[in-house]
C-alpha cells in the first residue's frame, strides 16, 4: 500500500492554479491516465486552454463555475463534469472565502480524437454562405505568378470546392487604388493615379479570367460613392466612439522633397529581420514596423536621409481590444506559421496604428483638423472588405448585403493572403470591424502562404524578375499552369519555380503519365468494348484493394479542400498519385484480356479503371477545371460535374468513352524566343 | 460539457458498499481506466478481496481505516491509496456517525500485472499459425537482385508484419537440389551435383542473412532420408489410387549425344510467344509447355536439333481435378495477374503433365517397371513443401508436424513466387496435394511478382547479365537495399534497376529526406527540450489535420502488408511519403520557436512530429528492420517493437531523443571498381 497524503505545500502553479501530480507515480508505475490534484484561491479561475485529451474534474471540497465552451455552470462537491477533447474550459471558485479543492484526470483517446473531428465534418451544415476574398493587389502592375499560385488559386480552388460541396460560395477581388504605390506609378507613367489604377485593375482582372479564376466580383473602390461613404462613416463613427484618436508622434520627414514619407516612400532594413523593406511591414519575416523605426530609411525617391518631425495624425490604439482578440484567434482557423506570428505579435505590448496620413492621394480623413491627411489605404481596405461585399450582394441579389455574410453566424468568411498581410488581416482587421460594430464577425478562417521565389530569388514588378501569369498563360493551357501553381504552392515554406522544372513537370508527369494512362484506357476501352462502358462483373481481392485506394484518394482530396487541412499541394500530388495507381493498375489489369474466359474478371477491371477516370475528374475540378469538364464529357456524362462525392462511383455502363486519346496538355512553352 | 451530480439514490450495492459508476460514460466513451464512487455507512467496511488491475482509492468525505495486505493505515479526505495488481485489499469506515465517500479508479496494466505474477504470461492470446513459403531456388548460382526483390523480400515482409500482428509465423526456405539444372553446373565445375547443390545452397542461406530476410528454417531436400521417404509414399499412393498413369508419350530425344531431352536440356522458343525458353514452362509469359511443343528446339548441350521418341513415362492427368481446382481459385487470394493466367488455363483442356524422365540425378521412381527414371523435380516440390514444413515444425516444436499448417482451416500458408511459376503452384501442385490428402488444403494465398530487369535486360547468371544481391550488400546496408528493393518492386509490371538509379535513390531520398528531417527533429529537439520529449499542449485545426495524416499512413501501410492489398512498393512508398509530410510539417513548425508565448503549441508539433517518427519505425519494421530498430531506440524505448498499431500514438513524454541525427545511411557504392 501506498498512500499519498494531500499537502498543498507541495503544489505547483500552473495554468492559472496550483497542482500536484497524483498518477502516474513511482508506486504506480505507468497508467494510462495523468490524474492531478488541483486547488484554486479564492476569487480565482483556472486559465481557459483547450487540448487533445479526454478530461474530467472531480469537485472535493468548495463550489466553483465551470465553463466549457459557450456553457456554463455551478459545481459542487460530488460532481464529475467531462470534456471532450479539444474543448476549450476554465474553472473558477465560486466562494470568497473558502478554497476549491478537485482532482483531475485526463486521458489520451485518439479514436475519440479523431471520431470528434469526423463528427464535426459530418455535422458540417450544408448550403452555407460562403465568401473567400484573396488580399486585393496593388494595381501597378500585372498578376505575376508569384501572385497567382498563392491567394487567387487558393481563394479559387477553395470556392469550386464548396459549390461543388452545395454551398453559395463566392468569390470577390478588387485593386487596391488608393494605395500610395499608385500613384508613384502613375508618375512613372505620366497619368492620373486613377487612370493607372483602372488600366491595371483591368490587367489584373483578365488575367485571373484567362486563368479561369472564377472571381465573381471584381470591385473597384473608387467606381461608385459607397467605399468612401462607409469609410467616412466608419471613420467619424470611430472617431466619436474614442476609438480612433489624434496623437503627435515622430514621423519620417524627406527635407530635400519637403513631403511626408510612408509606406511605399520610404525604403530601408526591417527592424526585426533586416530584409529591404518599406514603411508599415516587412515582406520577408511579415512583421510590422512603425516607419520611424525603419533601419537606414530613405526618401524611395530621392534617396536622403529623412528626419523625425512630429506630427498630428490619427490613430487606433490596439491594446484595448486585447481579450476580444485573443478570443477571437482562440476559435479561428488559420495556420500554424500564421498562428505562431500572432502569438508573438500579442506577446508584446500593442501599438497604435497610425491610419492617416499627409498624402494627396486617397480618400481624405472626413473630420476636421486633418486637413491634407487621406486615411490609409490599409484601413480603408478593411472596411473595403465590406464594401466589395455588399457589391457582390446587390449583384447577386442576397438579402442583407455585406451583413449577411460578416454579421452571420451562419455565413463563413475566408481571407486569403500572403504570409505579409497577416499582421493586418489576423491581428488589427478584426479589432477594428468589431469596434465599428459589434454584431460583425471578423473572418472564420484564414488562408495564407510563403513567397513564391523564381530562380531562387524574390519575384520583384520593378526589377522585373518576374514571369508574369499573361505570359505563361498566352502560351500554355491555364490547366497546366494551375496544376503546376498548386503542385509547388509555397505552403509552409518558400518554394521555387523555375522554367525547366515547368516544362519537365508537363511533359513527364502531364503528358507522359495522366495523357498516357487517359490514352491507354482508351484504346482498350476501343479494342475491348468498342468504346461501351461495362457493368463490373466478377470481383477480386486485387479489385477490391483498388476500390479502396480510390476512396483513400478522395479522403485526402476532401482534406485537401478543407479549411482545417487546405492544401492546394497536397489536392495536386493526390491527383498525380491517383493517376500512376490508375496507370500500374491498368497494365497489372491487361493479362485478363488474354485470357478469353477472363471477361467477367475483365469488365471489373475495366469499370474501376474507368471509376478512377472519374475521381480523377471530381478531384481535379477545383484544380483544373477544363481538364476535369473534358475528362468528365470523355466519359460519357452530358450534364456538367457539379457535385463533390466522398465515395467512388462506376461510370454509368453503357455510356461511351471518347477523345480520351487526344492529347489534351499542349507541349509546355516557356520562353518567346 | 457533462456534470455528473452527485446522487446517493443511484448506488447499488457491491463488495460490501454501495457504488456507482462514473466512467466509462456514454459521454466519455470507453476510457482507459474505470472509476467508481462508493460510500461505506457508519462501521461498515468493503469486503475483502483481491483482482489483477491496478487501483486508486481516493477519500472525498469521512475517515477510514484501509488494510492492504497485512498492512493497516488510517485514512482522510485527500488521500489517495494505491494499491498494486492482486493485493487484497479492504477500506472500513472509521466514524461510527458519518458516511465515508470515496472514488475508486481501475485500470488495466498489463506490464505492472506481468511484473506482479508471471505466470500471465502463457494465457496471452495466439494468433493465426502462418507459413510464407518462397519457391525454392535452382543451386545452380547465388541469389541476383532479381530473386531478392522478388520471393524474398516479400515473403520475409509479409512475415515479419504477421509477427508484429501476434501471429505464429513463420517462413521456410531451401533449395531446390535434385533440378537437372544442378547436374549440369556440376558437370561445368568437375563436381557431383550434391557437391554443387549444397555449395550453392550454403551461398544462398548466407545471401539471405546479410539481407536480413528472417528464415526460419533452410530445408536440404537431401541432407536427411524424410524428403525421399515422403515422396516415395506420395507417387507410391497417388499410382495406387490411379492419379498417377503411365503412358507411352512422344518425347525429345538427342541422337547425338543419345540422352533424352527435357527441362534444362532442351532450348527452343515459347510455343506461345516465341521467347527463348527450356522445357516444361517459358519465364517470359509464364505459360507451361509440353517439351515436344518447343519450336526449334536443340540439345542444349551439342545445340544439334533432336528427333521424338516414343518414352513410357508417368503422368498426372489433371482434367479429372477441374471441379475440385475451379472452387479453389475462387477463394483463393492472389493477384489479377495470376489469377488471369489460370482463367486463361483453365479455359483450354487441361494436360496430363509428365512428372518423371529418363535421368540419372533426383530421386528415382520407387514403382517397378520405371528403371532409369527419377520423379520430375516439380512434382518433388510439391511434396517438399510439406517435407520442409515438417522439419520446421520439429525444430520449433509445433505439435501435428506439417499438417498443423496444411491440414487445419485455422493456419494460413503463403506461397510466393515469380510470374512463371503461376502455372506450377496455382494449377497442378494444388491438384497433386488435395489427390494424395483429401484433408490437406492447398495455400490460401499466392503473392507472386513479375520479373526484375537489369539495364531494361533480363537478368541472367549464364550470360552474367547479373547484379549479386552478396555483391551489392557487401558495399551497401540491407536497409537501403530491402528498400530500394520493394521502392521498385516487380509487381504488375516488370520494373528495371540501374545502378544509377540506386545511388540517386540513396543520396537523394534516404540521405537527403529522411535523413534531413531526423537530423532536423534531434537538433530542434536539443535546442528546444534538451532532447526531453514533451507531452502535447495546446491544439490548432492544423495539428489535429497532421495527427489525421499520420492515421492515413497507417492505414496505407497496413493494406500494403495485408494478403489482399499486398505491396512491398506501396510500402515503401508510404514510408517516403510519411518523411516528406514529416519535413514539411517540421518546416511548418519551426515558426512557433521564434514565438516566446507558443511554448504550448510547440509542443504540439513537436510531440505530433515525434509520433510522425514512430509512425515511421512502425512502418519501416517489416521493410528495414535495422533502421527501424535504430529508429526506435533513438526515440526513447528500452524494449524492441513488436506490435503492429493502426493508430498513431505519441511518444512516451519524457523519454530522451538521442542519435537522430547521427548519419544512418551510407553513401551508396555501386560498383567494386
Amino acid at each position: 500500500m501506498h498512500i499519498r497524503k494531500l499537502d498543498p505545500s507541495t503544489f505547483q502553479p500552473s495554468y492559472g492554479v496550483t497542482c500536484t501530480r497524483i498518477f502516474p507515480s513511482p508506486e504506480s508505475g505507468d497508467t494510462p491516465f495523468n490524474a492531478y490534484w488541483s486547488l484554486i484561491e479564492p476569487g480565482g479561475a483556472s486559465q481557459l486552454h483547450r487540448h487533445h485529451e479526454g478530461e474530467a474534474f472531480i469537485v472535493v471540497r468548495g463550489t466553483g463555475i465551470m465553463t466549457v465552451d459557450d456553457e456554463t455552470e455551478p459545481v459542487d462537491v460530488g460532481d464529475v463534469i467531462f470534456m471532450k477533447p479539444l474543448t476549450d474550459h476554465t474553472l473558477a471558485n465560486a466562494s470568497e472565502t473558502e478554497q476549491l479543492l478537485f482532482m483531475n484526470v485526463y486521458w489520451e483517446d485518439i479514436k475519440l480524437l479523431l471520431a470528434e473531428d469526423d463528427e464535426e465534418e459530418a455535422a458540417a451544415p450544408k448550403g452555407v454562405l460562403t465568401l473567400a476574398y484573396p488580399t486585393p493587389p496593388n494595381p501597378n502592375g500585372d498578376v505575376h505568378l508569384g501572385h497567382f499560385s498563392g491567394p487567387f488559386l487558393s481563394a479559387d480552388m477553395y470556392i469550386r470546392h464548396r459549390r461543388m460541396m452545395g454551398d453559395p460560395a463566392y468569390m470577390v477581388m478588387g485593386s487596391d487604388d488608393n494605395q500610395v504605390w499608385t500613384a508613384t506609378m502613375a508618375e512613372a507613367r505620366g497619368e492620373t493615379p486613377q487612370q493607372t489604377a483602372d488600366h491595371f485593375a483591368h490587367k489584373i482582372d483578365e488575367t485571373l479570367q484567362m486563368s479561369r479564376i472564377d472571381c465573381h466580383y471584381f470591385f473597384h473602390p473608387n467606381a461608385t460613392g459607397l467605399n468612401r461613404q462607409m469609410l467616412d462613416n466608419a471613420v467619424s463613427k470611430l472617431y466619436a466612439d474614442g476609438h480612433l484618436v489624434a496623437k503627435d508622434a515622430p514621423a519620417l520627414w524627406c527635407e530635400s522633397c519637403d513631403i511626408y514619407l510612408f509606406e511605399a516612400l520610404v525604403r530601408g532594413k526591417c527592424p526585426h529581420c533586416d530584409a529591404e523593406c518599406c514603411g508599415h511591414s516587412c515582406e520577408e519575416c511579415g512583421l510590422p514596423n512603425q516607419t520611424v523605426d525603419v533601419k537606414d530609411a530613405k526618401c524611395a525617391h530621392c534617396k536622403s536621409t529623412p528626419v523625425e518631425r512630429n506630427v498630428r495624425r490619427l490613430f487606433f490604439p490596439l491594446e484595448p481590444h486585447r481579450e476580444m482578440l485573443e478570443e477571437y484567434h482562440r476559435k479561428t482557423i488559420m495556420s500554424n506559421q500564421h498562428r505562431a506570428l500572432i502569438t508573438r505579435l500579442m506577446g508584446d505590448e500593442l501599438p497604435d496604428i497610425c491610419v492617416s496620413h499627409l498624402c494627396d492621394w486617397g480618400i481624405p480623413v472626413p473630420m476636421e483638423g486633418f486637413e491634407g491627411q487621406i486615411v490609409s489605404a490599409w484601413f480603408e481596405m478593411a472596411f473595403g472588405y465590406l464594401v466589395g461585399t455588399e457589391e457582390l450582394a446587390q449583384q447577386e441579389g442576397i438579402e442583407g448585403g455585406w451583413r449577411a455574410f460578416w454579421c452571420s453566424d451562419e455565413a463563413r468568411v475566408v481571407e486569403v493572403f500572403g504570409f505579409d498581410n497577416c499582421w493586418n488581416h489576423g491581428v488589427w482587421f478584426p479589432a477594428v470591424l468589431k469596434a465599428f460594430d459589434a454584431n460583425a464577425n471578423p473572418p472564420g478562417a484564414f488562408l495564407s502562404n510563403q513567397l513564391y521565389r523564381l530562380d531562387n530569388q524574390k519575384f520583384s514588378t520593378s526589377r522585373d524578375h518576374a514571369v508574369w501569369a499573361r505570359d505563361i498563360l498566352a502560351m500554355n493551357s491555364p490547366d497546366t499552369v494551375r496544376c503546376y501553381g498548386a503542385y509547388t504552392c509555397p505552403e509552409s515554406e518558400q518554394t521555387n519555380y523555375t522554367r525547366e522544372a515547368f516544362a519537365q513537370f508537363v511533359e513527364e508527369e502531364l503528358i507522359g503519365k495522366w495523357q498516357g494512362w487517359l490514352s491507354s484506357l482508351q484504346q482498350r476501352m476501343d479494342t475491348l468494348y468498342g468504346g461501351k462502358i461495362p457493368e463490373a462483373g466478377a470481383w477480386t481481392a486485387p479489385h477490391l484493394s483498388f476500390l479502396k485506394r480510390l476512396k483513400g484518394f478522395l479522403d485526402d482530396a476532401t482534406e485537401a479542400y478543407s479549411l482545417e487541412g487546405f492544401s492546394p499541394q497536397r489536392a495536386a500530388r493526390t491527383a498525380c498519385q491517383l493517376v500512376h495507381a490508375g496507370n500500374e493498375f491498368g497494365k497489372s489489369e491487361s493479362a485478363w484480356a488474354s485470357s478469353p474466359t477472363a471477361h467477367n474478371e475483365l469488365r471489373t477491371s475495366l469499370a474501376l479503371e474507368l471509376a478512377a477516370a472519374r475521381c480523377l475528374a471530381m478531384i481535379t475540378q477545383p484544380l483544373m477545371p477544363d481538364f476535369s469538364n473534358h475528362l468528365w464529357s470523355c466519359l460519357g456524362y452530358g450534364e456538367p460535374l457539379k457535385e463533390w462525392e466522398t465515395e467512388p462511383h462506376f461510370v454509368t455502363p453503357g455510356q461511351m468513352v471518347t477523345g480520351l486519346s487526344d492529347d489534351y496538355f499542349p507541349t509546355p512553352v516557356i520562353s518567346e524566343d
